[in-house]
């Protein structure tokens, strides 16, 4: 059996040994599901960036400018952070640079794992059957609100542990509690995540179509990684 | 109502606001379980050291010293972080400084919290009563280990969130998590934690005795908290 961890949020990554495993950055709220929307629906690859600026200096290149901060799309972005942007295929075709309040930070925290993948609930069985076929040990990197443990994140962290439960052996203490707290939410996860911080901040903006997106179970056979150039791509399915 | 929140580990500390709160620390696997045995059975005070060196000096003072780390009883000192050596009353009258792996560094990064009391089970009920008289917004500060989240921590913050219902909000996401979650475990408590990281290492050091302390719940009705003086005392039962 490989191993499997949680990190719940970029603040702790630094207490994890990151080098020669398999990281799953997860920003479910709405980055990482932002990402597995667009290129599941055609987006070619995805740049991450951590600032702003570098992101916005893509546009030039012909990359379509996607920043989020705090939850709002940033000033002078033609797209935000909002997964149903993508679902019509408007953007196919397209290459896509990025930066959201949480989810870019994670990612680059992360970056001397063996392989990268970003996690979320429409392509959850996907990415569990990729990791099935590969031999890694496994950590999950929350991205977390601002540096605190979020729900939304760390539930998916409990349903990939039990997704692997037949591969990895879970036995680490963060691991432990979010395969059994997500084992007792399980269908009801929509109304329990209503009750949390993030979910209420987003129900403030009206986007209540992308955060019933962001918890839609196993809709894509698309896997996403991050290949060697620095790009998110469709790296399976 | 009041406020309640959870923060998982010391390293996560300077992301919540600390000032004007009751923070209760915890480090149930065994600081804060020890502190509540000592001071219970007789103990008059205990002044808390982050680290040997400070710890060891007090001796000359007439203190009781107890220094722990890793696990085991720190070289040259009296006594290492096992609640149960107090159990029979032995040092009852004797004042103790005592230093530990996770516990007294939570206890240090707490410092200017409004009040600080010593959670644990063995009086969680009378901690729980006791808040209720008080009309502040409470953070729990879990020790962890060495950095990170632990399961017997965040479940202890689990129970004392659900104990607060009535009078502390539970809305934020560690909280709501924690007391999911330890409603579902509840009863099953020591064959939970059993899983645990931190009760495995435990284990090998062939202490299950001070394990099974550490889960009893509501044996004391004393409620310890932190002194003007920086000492630990029996504040209230």
């Amino acid at each position: 059996m490989n191993s499997i961890e949680v990190c719940f949020t970029p603040e702790l990554i630094h207490l994890h040994e990151v080098k020669g495993k398999l990281v799953v950055v997860v920003d479910i709220f709405r980055a990482t599901s932002t990402m597995v929307a667009a290129l599941a629906h055609g987006v070619t690859e995805i740049l991450p960036f951590a600032d702003l600026e570098s992101c916005r200096a893509m546009q030039v290149q012909g990359y379509l400018i996607a920043g989020e901060r705090d939850g709002l799309t940033a000033p002078g972005f033609e797209l935000g952070n909002s997964p149903t942007a993508f679902l019509e295929g408007n953007y196919a075709g397209k290459k896509l640079a990025m930066t959201t309040t949480n989810g870019t930070l994670a990612l680059d925290k992360s970056k001397c794992a063996a392989e990268i993948l970003i996690g979320a609930f429409p392509n959850l069985q996907a990415t569990a059957n990729y990791i099935q076929s590969r031999n890694l040990d496994v950590m999950i990197h929350c991205a977390g609100w601002k540096g605190k443990f979020n729900l939304e994140d760390s539930l998916y962290a409990g349903a990939l542990v039990q997704a692997l439960s037949g591969s990895h052996a879970n036995q680490e203490d963060g691991a432990i509690a979010m395969s059994s707290l997500f084992a007792q939410v399980n269908e009801n996860l929509p109304d329990y995540l209503a009750q949390a911080s993030h979910a209420k901040r987003l129900q403030n903006y009206g986007i209540e179509a992308d955060i019933a997106f962001c918890l839609i179970r196993n809709r894509y056979k698309q896997v996403v990684g991050l290949a060697g150039d620095g790009a998110l791509r469709v790296i399976e399915g």
